[in-house]
């Protein structure tokens, strides 16, 4: 048999898998492309493939054998199931060190599981996050690896060249171990979700409160997209707004409002939970969208509950929308704030060792949520790799300073006319209760050491001798009409 | 052997374990009292229940050998594996029939499991929900069964016996099957995470806002307690701001504001994601405890971060006390609104035959949350056990119009005074987004379209023939300048 030829391996052709297979040939390598249905492959190669240096396989040994070691197999098929079987397929025919790629959406601790289990079996695996859509894919995507350190060498020429470049650096470089990729990813979905709920609020507050036509509100994210909130999903968003049916009304205002999701936001807002992390924003977006999605019953509830009854803003509204601007820039500021650090705390409990700065510039350039904005989360970051928080950068604190005056008055102002905020609303509730020294979760700790003797802690300012530091006090509450004694505190 | 003269089993002899037994010995049930570690047995019988009718059991054998058939044996131990462990060797010792309670805070997909597992051996479960704390427990709980229908006309005097009575009705009734009774439990416990952090954020406005006194709050807390906010939390956080240390000063002042939790609101919080239920006044709550955690993060981004110029309010004070009583209602109002909506949920996800009336009453007395609201609660349930939302009974839709105007004003100025009120916040925008036949979640879906050709639909009033209703539908958003043709959509 002929000495293999092949660079790289890939499992799945829909067309992600086809437009990553093109992306990686295009920069020199030779791919070999397999698909549960073989006949996909045949035609992928009469067709989008023709001219090109890739090969077919008509099966996963053939596929194998074809590859050179160590072997990189990249599979782009559904999360789950599909996975686990592809990957109990391939081993039979893989050597020491050979390398698995998952390219789809996993969930993290599948991706940590499957980790685990092919290191057992001298494999590498690797866990990609993969962001940017069909054109990403196919002309340079973000992409998010992890997992067996090892196999980063083998992969890294290939995958710095197929990625998005951003200022000649490619939107690629190692997350981490076991599922950091897949978990970067994921928090990646998740804030995009909060962008894309923000920008819904703006939308709303421009067409309900102030009346502006969809091609004002076009001009308006015209406008939003040269200065710091330049980013794709506010470029797209000016497109939608102009999009006209073919009656020349915007198709934008026809749509059902029933937001669908895939999961990875739910999957952000479920891992924070479990984190104990304040990641509000992503919770509000993804509770939104299952909001949106119970219409008739909203469809009912219009009929029977009322609001406010001034419904239309009646000041000045061209400073209006610059100060909507300023709401959105500041609540976005919140967003990424609370994803870097649902990723602090996410790398402590798996031992992961996340670069910030990187993490930025991958997606900084090919993914959805890529954006100017990113450019300076990076150089926050670079400036400073120990930052411990978004909000203590120099640049993000005067910026969400100067904001705060707009935002407070555009959500004060969507509160009164009646018109949602949920997600500006909790931006703003975590900056201030973020910067509160005291919040008064005091008081919720004496109810709880009132009905349930949970216990509470004294204020390190009042801890003496009778009352020492980080000690566990309970309290008799009930003791009506005299002081306590120290006595009456039950370690 | 003589015969078994037991009615009724109980593991656990904690103070909440205790306490039932002499609540249920109190009304006329002979009760066998086990502990692993058995000296606690003897311990107890010489103390607390020296005169009573209890028997002591010397191991699980002999608990259940002086048990009357069916036996009902109840556990009150740390959820988790030490149910598991009980119920193995509780098994081996019962007869076909026989029930075993599990009264702990288990999690209800284990409840859901273990259910499954007994019946199977022909055994009987009951997962109960147990609220009221140690004084509930002694002397009137709210406990909410649910698991094998046939165990409950066993059980059912000897709990109805042992509740809290409102009106002379028991506040424990059957719930459903499996897992329905602890789920109950974990929404009740979600409710008062929600009910504590709304009275926070009231107490956060007065102090910080109004600059009230701990005894003017005090006041505040006792007038609210006469009206339709008439509750066990309202009336204990009166005591608390009047409790004071040994110096003379409030001790809730000192007491350190960071929050714990036991996991329960945040099982409700994932639940709701998992379903797809916007409860999001618990999820607020459930992040503002993780944001309290934060302590000394929040003491170093209070001395870098800036907030409004202005932070005390400038207004009408009693008036503005007012209005914020109105703002707790109606946001309470939304927060046990979105807990019915998850249960309804709930009971569709897992076959649960609930009953909203009975689920009110069972909150209405003896737990954590019991207030006259729960009152109002049952009674529009009883009035229309059909009711679709809590919002569309007459009584509430006219009380949260009332306090709307009230509730609007308040928030609008916490945020521009700065003061946190993340779960007052949420509560309004859902009341807002839910009111709302139209939601900006047609630009959502246009942008998830747009980048990654997820489709959407038309809404109902465009449906025609080139747009049929509930159809999927896909644009090419790119194509500038022209307007969509019906053929550029593609089912």
């Amino acid at each position: 048999m002929a000495e293999p030829t092949g660079d790289f391996g890939l499992i799945g052709l829909a067309v992600m898998g086809q437009n990553l297979i093109l992306n990686v040939n295009d920069h020199g390598y030779t791919v070999v492309a397999f698909n549960r249905t073989v006949s996909k492959v045949d035609r992928f190669l009469k067709n989008e493939a023709k001219g090109t240096n890739i090969i077919g396989a008509s099966s996963i040994e053939d596929l194998v054998k074809k590859l050179k070691k160590p072997r990189k197999i990249m599979l782009l098929v559904k999360a789950g199931s599909a996975v686990d079987d592809f990957i109990e397929q391939i081993i039979p025919y893989l050597s020491i060190g050979d390398i698995i790629i998952d390219g789809g959406n996993s969930h993290f601790p599948d991706t940590i599981r499957r980790c685990k289990y092919l290191e057992e079996k001298k494999l590498l695996f690797i866990g990609c996050g993969v962001s940017g859509g069909e054109d990403g894919a196919r002309y340079g995507p973000s992409l998010m690896p992890g997992g067996s350190k090892a196999a980063w060498e083998h992969v890294k020429p290939i995958f710095q060249s197929i990625a998005a470049k951003v200022n000649n650096e490619p939107c690629c470089d190692w997350v981490g171990e076991t599922g950091a990729g897949h978990y970067v990813k994921m928090v990646h979905n998740g804030i995009e979700y909060g962008d894309m709920q923000l920008i819904c609020e703006a939308y709303h507050l421009m067409k309900e409160g102030l009346g502006l036509s969809n091609d004002d509100i076009a001009d308006v994210f015209v406008d939003w997209n040269k200065g710091e909130l330049d980013s794709f999903l506010i470029d797209i968003t000016k497109d939608i707004m102009r999009f006209k049916d073919e009656d020349g009304k915007p198709l934008v205002e026809k749509i059902k409002d029933t937001a669908g999701q895939k999961g990875t936001g739910k999957w952000t807002a479920i891992s924070s939970l479990d984190l104990g992390v304040p990641v509000t924003l992503i919770g509000e977006a993804v509770y939104s969208r299952t909001l949106s999605a119970l219409k008739d019953e909203r469809v009912r509830a219009s009929k029977i509950l009322k609001g406010p009854h001034n419904t239309k803003f009646s000041g000045d509204k061209q400073k209006f929308v610059k100060q909507l601007g300023q709401a959105l820039y500041a609540s976005k500021l919140i967003s990424y704030t609370q994803g870097f650090m649902l990723m602090r705390e996410a790398a402590k409990d798996n031992n992961w060792d996340l670069n910030n700065a990187g993490i930025a510039l991958m997606w900084r350039g090919g993914c959805i949520i890529r954006s100017a904005f990113l450019g300076d989360i990076k150089n926050a970051y670079t400036n400073n790799p120990k930052l411990e928080n978004l909000l203590f950068d120099p640049f993000f604190k005067k910026a969400i300073e100067d904001a705060q005056d707009s935002w407070r008055y555009v959500i004060s102002q969507a509160v009164l006319l009646g018109i949602p905020t949920p997600a500006f609303s909790t931006a703003l509730a975590f900056y201030d209760g973020y910067r509160h020294e005291k919040l008064p979760a005091n008081l919720l700790q004496a109810q709880r050491d009132y009905f349930g003797a949970h216990t509470f802690r004294f204020l390190d300012e009042y801890a003496d001798e009778d009352h020492p530091k980080d000690t566990d006090v309970h309290v008799n509450w009930t003791g009506h009409g005299g002081n306590v004694s120290s006595s009456a505190y039950l370690a």
